[in-house]
């Protein structure tokens, strides 16, 4: 696609007007557009915001964005942050400026989302099997000769599909086979002779071209340092052993990847310890979590707290709230729930308190459970916790968070509101 | 608001464009409008639309929607559906179309939307402190004296907050004071001596009246029949004494609410008992779950299993998805995952597999967990089920779904597409 294009087409989200299609936007910005308002750099909490709404900190996105740039670069590492993340266009070519090779995404809509932005290349880290997604595919290939385009097979039934959808396409569709993380993991070939007929399958077509393997280290059945590099060993030598056996002889280049928001440490590594193979290698890393990483889940799981001396993230998504209820000295309620913040990873947690201006931590204050719309905490003597109050949590697991919120003001430390990132699910 | 200009805004949602904004529509309906391809009248299956796809059996919301209007009317309640559950508008105006009075809402971003399209009764179900919402709202209460708007309150304080936001205001904002379903339940206030307290304090405004009292018997602690039955006995009592007291004095009607989805029939037998008021009493009901129902949680809880002769709902949402891998006989995995369906209230469940134009049950596959864009099967020897077959999954829980869906296909029993539900969350 036409890179104007995509420009104009990421400037038309700017140009959204302030409706009832986006939480917690101030009711009387109505009919305003998103760059007027952003121009306008409200107040978070004095603007006429209302609460629950979800923010991102501006300085925390743009140090996360610099610190993965810097780290894949150190690294030798190409980088396709998953997309399924944010699934923000805005921040896609966020991290495509910050020199990722392109976004990973997981199924087909999130691909159209890309597509219609002008993302060039997409690692689709699934097997697509279905015909109307894969047609539509080979047109946007067909059409456009710089899209790069790649995604898994793991079964010789799944490249029969494939193929017969395929059938007369113009451009064959590059693909990897995916080796499972192993016995009872997810997805993926589980024995190294089976990626072999998966492979064979490949060839015999001549709609898919076999560019290279991949897989997902995050499902290592009971992950650690040790079981990790070992799966990881197997990736690649099953590169290597491919690449001797001339199975990537039409391929230009090679693709290896892996790589969650757990272990990209342990990807780095054993990527750099890979011989040379016939042709590059793109050896491509997929965190997605990292961009606006958690107060929770990912703070725990981080690489970063094995190899401090790279650097840290830092947690750039903050729920605002506002007590509605303080039915005992033990109680509260603020007015968010599971519509509005991930739990699958564990609760959010409470963080500050803003009252007229003035902000202090969240003292002696629980989150303990989440109705649909209501958080429940529970709190001690020294919380000083009335209703009117804003509280800000802090999240666990940003993926099952950003799914809830369509718009996404983006902040300033000082609270100045300053940009907005739409979403996609 | 004018009912055309409502009408006008509903038919817009058909005229919008299928793009990149809606998960599962057909490619090659890209730049269609909505009510094109419903005219079209495609195929599930066949018909282009890519998975995971959230659907709505038409017979079966017609059913419920049917069921809960004729079910209220025996019982004399009025019926206000908890719209946060769907957050569709099409579906609030097709409540309204079955007799309901309106709209239940949680947060005032619900309460926006419900306004644009041109619901004309709201209960917030929730104390609303935030001055810009609140003005917002009293904004449109004076620009529109048909709109009857009425929202809880539930301390001293936080009728302090309203007024102050509230000062100047056209029209007072009818309140009700919330009783809390018992002791460490949800909001609410916990004690009688507290609602007369927090009555007082409506009472000295000039800005809130007070219409009557609410609650939300789905909290009530270790809830059974007996639990339940006895708060709301203090719900309706609260209502007399209120009464009695002259506390309804400036009302023209007196408001009396509980009712989720689990225990209405306790609800109706209880508004049922209560006296004559001093003025009409608008027992008002507000189930939402109902107009889809569930094959899990809401199956288990519906009262209709107590009151089988007034009749039974019908399970209408079901998730389609595709098997991407198959990597062992005891496992399978689809390409819908938590970004896709509810899971807090339990995992969705296998019901049928479709292959090749045939659709049979899905014996022998379990559903054992979510990942963000995947499900894990398990399946045994029986299960006969293969790489690019379509699962279809009964769902638990239809908010924690609705709210992952932007815009949801309608089907009819045979698989045509014949309309499209648009949410806003």
């Amino acid at each position: 696609m036409d890179a104007a294009v995509a420009a104009e087409r990421l400037a038309a989200l700017m140009a959204e007007r302030v409706d009832h299609r986006f939480k917690g936007l101030p009711p009387d910005a109505e009919g305003r557009t998103l760059a007027d308002l952003a121009a306008e750099r409200r107040d978070l909490f004095t603007g006429g915001f209302t609460t629950p709404l979800l923010t991102l900190a501006a300085e925390h996105l743009t140090h996360n964005l610099g610190l993965m740039e810097t780290y894949t670069a150190r690294h030798g590492l190409a980088f396709a942050p998953h997309g399924k993340t944010t699934m923000a266009p805005q921040l896609f070519h966020r991290q495509i400026a910050h020199g990722a090779w392109g976004i990973t995404l997981a199924v087909p809509h999130q691909v159209r989302v890309a597509r219609y932005f002008g993302v060039q290349r997409v690692f689709l880290a699934n097997e697509l099997v279905d015909p109307a997604a894969l047609r539509s595919i080979a047109a946007d290939l067909a059409a456009d000769s710089d899209y790069d385009f790649v995604c898994y097979v793991d079964s010789p039934h799944g490249v029969a599909l494939m193929d017969a959808a395929l059938s007369g396409a113009a451009r064959p569709i590059d693909v990897v086979v995916e080796l499972a993380a192993g016995e009872g993991a997810r997805t993926g070939v589980r024995t190294e002779a089976e990626c072999v007929a998966v492979a064979d399958a490949v060839a015999a077509t001549r709609t898919l071209r076999l560019v290279g393997v991949a897989g997902y280290e995050g499902e290592v059945p009971r992950a650690d340092p040790g079981r990790v590099h070992t799966w990881l060993r197997r990736l690649t030598a099953l590169a290597v052993e491919f690449d001797k056996a001339g199975r990537f002889a039409d391929a230009d280049r090679i693709v290896v990847s892996a790589g969650g928001s757990a272990w990209f440490d342990a990807v780095a590594e054993e990527f750099t310890r890979m011989p040379e193979l016939s042709v590059p290698v793109l050896k491509l890393l997929r965190s997605g979590a990292y961009v606006t990483h958690d107060d929770g889940h990912y703070r725990g799981l981080t690489p970063f707290t094995r190899v401090p001396q790279e650097g840290a993230l830092q947690p750039a998504l903050r729920l605002w709230t506002q007590v509605v209820s303080r039915p005992s000295p033990e109680q509260a309620f603020v007015n968010a729930g599971k519509r509005d913040v991930g739990y699958d990873l564990g609760l959010p947690t409470a963080l500050v308190v803003h009252r007229d201006g003035e902000e202090r931590t969240a003292t002696g204050i629980t989150v303990t459970a989440l109705s649909d719309q209501h958080t429940w905490l529970r709190t001690t003597p020294e919380a000083d916790l009335r209703v009117g109050d804003w509280l800000g949590l802090g999240l666990s697991h940003p993926c099952t968070t950003f799914d809830k919120w369509p718009l996404i003001p983006v902040t300033e430390a000082d609270g100045t509101v300053v940009d907005y990132v739409r979403t996609f699910f």
